[in-house]
């Protein structure tokens, strides 16, 4: 049977990241793809409980279905799963992001929302993201890597609980591949003023990245800064066990 | 110096269960509360890059300072760092939140998401969370868990990159504190057609949890199932170490 693969993203289904991704699925399976109607970037891990959400078809074929979604990445990763694949996907992948979800920003990252959903439900789950500003991009330099990758997971399938954050540098060539930890690290000046003719105080959110150990060579802040692809598997299980020893006196 | 505690949730600033947070922490210093003007359920740690937020004045007090923002719980504590604070708060609580996020819903949920982002600010960090579906409750049987949990955190910190959530059953009396894992679990069943007066497919986000291993008498969801309060420590470096050896073919 040929293998399904179900693809969202954060920058909307209109976006040539997610285009892009899908030609490239196209090669290894049937496709079918449920992205949010819009840009949710920021989106994280957030669901909509209070608004009714809709999806409506936008292109039919066959073995590529695409359909837009009016919640969040997780709510298309939900949706598809219930309402609209035919049965569980073979693989999970979410991107191609403008802009890298390396460190701590992985946090904040609707593509890696609908990974995490993903990995929740059990299916072998991968983010692609570009360190680019672009929403134009050449993605030839990656075009290989990404299919690799994606084979890799189709073929021996993730840890329990393990998904994957891919991070691209902006480069016309590849140096490699660096299975990469996240690198700690944080935002700041993170609010610019904005105007407001009401008279509020308001604020934009904006921000300087701050890589907190750019001397280490194991992060993918590091692969990225040096023209490597990052590889970094995620736990979903999010337990700090080494910590729980140190809390027993609560009790 | 007397403490400083900043204050959020994703009820929003008029929900009882900031009131009673609120009212807990004066007890053990000054209080400064940045909370969304309205609920934010399921914000998981999303944030605000495309709008301006906005932040008012509730109300200022010795020792208690009150604002609405317009953006998400993570956006709050963004702003309350930059914008508010006059220093670096020694705490950062989260909640009460009606109802639970243990197992996997700490993922969409916007009061750890609050928590995450003191986390990756390198402030102690709490989530409190009471698994009922109202939103007029008896704080009473938590009162001092809470404190002594807040108390114990002040004094001694969390080791790096560590938060804590910690959740409630809804008890007349706690039996005590479990130290918790997170349950493996997922949500099914999560949409329920809406009506759509244009005729596009909708659906509301609803669901019912399965806790995957209820025999596990480690788990948070054991612990709120038996009557305790479940505190689990959380990682905010969500790298799966072990898995990376497995990854090295890729390279």
């Amino acid at each position: 049977m040929k293998k399904l693969i179900l693809i969202t993203n954060d920058d909307g289904v209109q976006a040539q990241g997610i285009g892009e991704l899908t030609q490239l699925m196209l090669t290894l399976g049937d496709v079918i793809v449920v992205a949010p109607d819009s840009a949710r970037s920021g989106a994280g891990c957030s669901i909509t409980p209070t608004t009714p959400i809709s999806l409506q078809t936008v292109r039919e074929e066959p073995g590529l279905h695409i359909y837009a979604c009016s919640g969040s990445p997780v709510d298309c990763v939900k949706l598809a799963l219930e309402q609209v694949c035919p049965r569980y996907p073979d693989l999970l992948v979410s991107g191609i992001n403008h802009g890298d979800n390396a460190s701590c920003s992985i946090h904040y990252s609707g593509t890696m929302g609908a990974v995490f959903e993903g990995c929740l439900k059990h299916i072998p789950s991968i983010g692609y993201s570009l360190r680019t500003l672009s929403h134009q991009c050449d993605f030839k330099p990656y075009r290989e890597t990404i299919i690799q990758i994606a084979q890799f997971v189709l073929q021996k399938g993730l840890p329990q609980d393990v998904c994957l954050n891919v991070n691209f540098p902006e480069v016309p060539e590849l140096k490699g591949i660096r299975i990469a930890r996240m690198a700690r690290g944080n935002w700041t000046h993170e609010w610019a003023p904005a105007n407001n003719p009401r008279g509020l105080n308001s604020y934009w959110l904006t921000g300087d990245f701050v890589n907190l150990e750019p001397e280490c060579e194991d992060t993918d802040y590091w692969a990225l800064d040096n023209g490597y692809a990052a590889v970094t598997p995620i736990l979903s299980d999010l337990t700090a066990y080494h910590a729980m020893a140190s809390l027993e006196e609560l009790k």
